[in-house]
């Protein structure tokens, strides 16, 4: 998908929503466990009852490959239900040496080879250029890099040099900087976790034009205003993942229902913010 | 498997030989594209002839997603048929916030959930210590976590700090000084390439008692010498991975025969390094 459709996708919808369908076959609700495969058949009913309020969907692969062959079948299955004009991330967290690096590129973005052909994938940054620079040889995908997670982790490296050295930058910056001449704005985007607002400043400051993917909204504490607020640029730039607080907004019959109520309300919130823009 | 079992292995076999089955398909000879498993027939015929001489094997997984559920297939088989007293490596490179690594620790630990009982996996720092947890959670089970890889890339990062202020320990150092308390000698494992060999000695006054996972040797230039030299420790320390150099020797009907030569001769190496150790 290029840039062009996913902001023209963002401003029909009037939301910057991405559904992170972390679909953990303990949590979904029993009563689906006697479907031939319960974790596509739960991933089908909330697609079924939220692809007109989001933007995007991120698929956690962990949660897929703790299953085995299994788990990669409702991978697969889950990927084709997935209506086309909506962005595809592979939360996938992948990077390696470059010939190494081009087997997972083809993994998600080659539908031939794989049978997966994303619009994205979620790389990490710690083997540098040639183990990026594979992803970036598809055209209209994407590479979303790590820069600043959204975990206590991102303390140990992400963010450590800033206590070390008043002259070094911390990691994550380096990251971004280094990287966004690797790619560009209609290549690369950056993840950028919510549960730090005020660092969305200085990113942008580095990269006002790049999208941000933000997760950490919900679960994990961050927020949609204070994301909208210091990380949105003048065509969005943000696509906010939520998992957890819509996916499992119950785990009873009413899921899907309940699913929606909440990514409603999300984009109800997320409209307001864009409203702003215009 | 067990520190203990595994120095035990290295001794036994006198080799400390990982093979790498970075097993492509569009590398593999010809005449096994009319097996059912192509790729799963070409491992089973590598290991087959080399199982004496190596005590490791690493899966690249990379390789074998970028084949989808089929390549899947080809994993499952190809671990089971791995025997059960070699030391077998998941090089996957996963690491994401805790409660998704702990489903990648399901993915390549917990057979009953997923089918593989990895001895090690291979795990990327940059999310710090939640993103590493959930692996160190599993008896008997390793982590080797990215310190200096073989690429180019890694002049990017993990070098880097180094040229700009002086006090700054370079990102790879600091990842092996902060994570050594995550994990004991017997838990974790560091990947140091072998394209860097003048680098060993600074990582063993850091982490004199680890085992390091080596890749680089081979198709990308390193040396078992220069790494025994400046790596091995009293308890060898060493697991030094080749793949293409090994696997892919022939690409004619005797590749099995070409890889258990190729083999031979780094056990041989390997085993007269091992003798100075006595």
């Amino acid at each position: 998908m290029t840039r062009r459709e996913l902001v023209e996708n963002i401003r029909t919808k009037k939301s910057f929503l991405c559904i992170g369908l972390d679909s953990d076959i303990d949590k979904i609700p029993k009563h689906l466990l006697s479907f031939p495969d319960p974790v596509f058949e739960f991933n089908k009913q909330i697609i079924d009852s939220t692809h007109d309020l989001c933007v995007a969907y991120k698929i956690n692969t962990a949660f897929y490959e703790a299953r085995g062959l299994k788990g990669w079948e409702s991978l697969q299955k889950t990927f084709e239900y997935i209506p086309k004009n909506i962005f595809t991330i592979a939360d996938a967290k992948r990077g390696d040496i470059g010939n190494t690096s081009a087997m997972y590129a083809q993994a998600f973005f080659d539908k031939a080879k794989s049978g997966f052909d994303f619009d994205a994938i979620t790389v990490a940054p710690y083997m540098g250029e040639d183990s990026v620079a594979p992803f970036l040889h598809y055209k209209n995908k994407w590479v979303i890099l790590l820069a600043l997670t959204s975990n206590k982790g991102a303390e140990d490296f992400q963010l450590d040099l800033r206590h070390k050295t008043k002259d070094a930058r911390p990691l994550y910056e380096e990251v971004i900087q280094k990287s966004r001449q690797w790619g560009n704005e209609s290549s690369m985007m950056y993840v950028i976790g919510a549960t730090r607002p005020e660092m969305f400043s200085e990113i942008r400051k580095i990269i006002p034009d790049h999208f941000l993917l933000v997760p950490g909204v919900g679960a994990q504490g961050g927020s949609v205003k204070e994301v909208a607020k210091h990380g949105m640029n003048k065509e969005v730039g943000l696509l906010v993942n939520v998992s957890r607080q819509i996916i499992f907004a119950s785990n009873e019959k009413d899921f899907a229902e309940k699913a929606r109520k909440e990514a409603l309300s999300l984009q109800k919130e997320m409209s307001s913010h864009l409203e702003k823009l215009k």
